[in-house]
């Protein structure tokens, strides 16, 4: 099938994006700057990433987010909370409906170049706390944009089941080269350690008894799940 | 309930946006500048309408579709065909997945600012070549709004199985000044008379047997219907 794959930079996407090399026809990839703390440190990964095949890979602009929206992961937010992904606390780092509007404009995208399918990297451990990662939403926005365009473009889900550790060991059966993927909500020139999605990438590494090729600020004991 | 409009500057959402103002308290207006032929024309009528009013009305850069999607509505596409707006024809005026991508936005934005629902002004006469103006597409995409967001977000679609010409006649109702509105895709002086929603405009004064105060280019007999 041919498919648009989103790739923001993190490990979920990038493992995403080589596993539907291996499964599709990947006719286009696309990163969203939406005016995060980190996406300027994400999106020239995610640009490396696709840099080592043929697929086009466009950058959109929706600086709108960041000047309108509410959220401590925009820059206009207030700081990042430190501690377990899955905690409440995390919550004030959500973007509201930011996976609703970036699958919506890679299927007006695939509409746009004639592919069937999208690809994002969604997956279990983010169910928790942001409400457009479950597939309770999944299901309805797969529909709608199924009914909305007329190719009828599917919304593939592959990691919707998955836990981060297994989405890594798929990304090291691939080969993929981790030291060039961004977590870190901070943004800042290396990998804080401490923020959640930092506690989140160091856990899937230990649990999946992998090398972790990040470089940390901080590699202190990891927080408990909440 | 406090509510997001969508506001083109066209006749339905200006009359949705007027209709919204005596049942919801709107915290607040978009209009999307996506590089569409007409937005220059349509925008500053939205910006007139929401000035007689409090409510804060925010324009939204989308001009990567304009560079990236395929349609003959955007300034890089084609010539807009002339004829009724039913028509076949008239398909390559389809913006893939513009309301999804609109709503998705307004879902994000309407969360950032507290508001419990979102209005949409699609009407029946879309349904014919617009698959994501039909209720096979919004019900499910009020479905992903409701559970990607905290606040259950509603889409209310207060036009979804009226005729244009009945839009027209609430309008007329509410005193809604319809020469302050714009339609023609062309984007040029004034309306043009001929293009399928110059067409589509004039037919539903007609029907509603109200005066229209748009000047058209050509005033000529309207075509049958497809």
């Amino acid at each position: 099938m041919k498919v648009v794959c989103l790739i923001s930079g993190g490990m979920d996407s990038v493992v995403a994006f080589h596993d539907a090399l291996r499964t599709h026809e990947v006719v286009g990839a696309l990163s969203f700057d939406y005016g995060s703390k980190h996406n300027h440190r994400e999106i020239p990964f995610a640009r490396w990433q696709t840099a080592l095949t043929t697929v086009p890979h466009q950058v959109i602009d929706l600086g709108f987010i960041g000047h309108l929206f509410d959220s401590d992961l925009l820059k206009s937010g207030g700081a990042i909370p430190e501690g377990h992904y899955e905690e409440v606390t995390m919550k004030s780092t959500v973007v509201p409906f930011r996976n609703g509007i970036f699958l919506a404009i890679a299927a007006g995208y695939a509409e746009s170049v004639g592919a069937q399918g999208l690809v994002i990297a969604a997956h279990a451990g983010d169910h928790a706390i942001y409400p457009d990662c479950r597939e309770t939403f999944m299901a309805p926005m797969a529909a709608a944009i199924a009914q909305g365009t007329y190719a009828g473009i599917q919304v593939l889900r592959p990691f919707i089941d998955w836990r981060k550790e297994e989405i890594v060991a798929r990304g090291l059966q691939l080969k993929v080269d981790f030291a060039q993927t961004w977590s870190c909500y901070q943004g800042g020139e290396i990998h804080c350690g401490r923020c959640g999605t930092c506690v989140e990438r160091r856990e899937a590494f230990w649990i999946a008894g992998l090398p972790d090729p990040t470089l940390y600020e901080d590699n202190g004991p990891l927080p408990p799940k909440p």
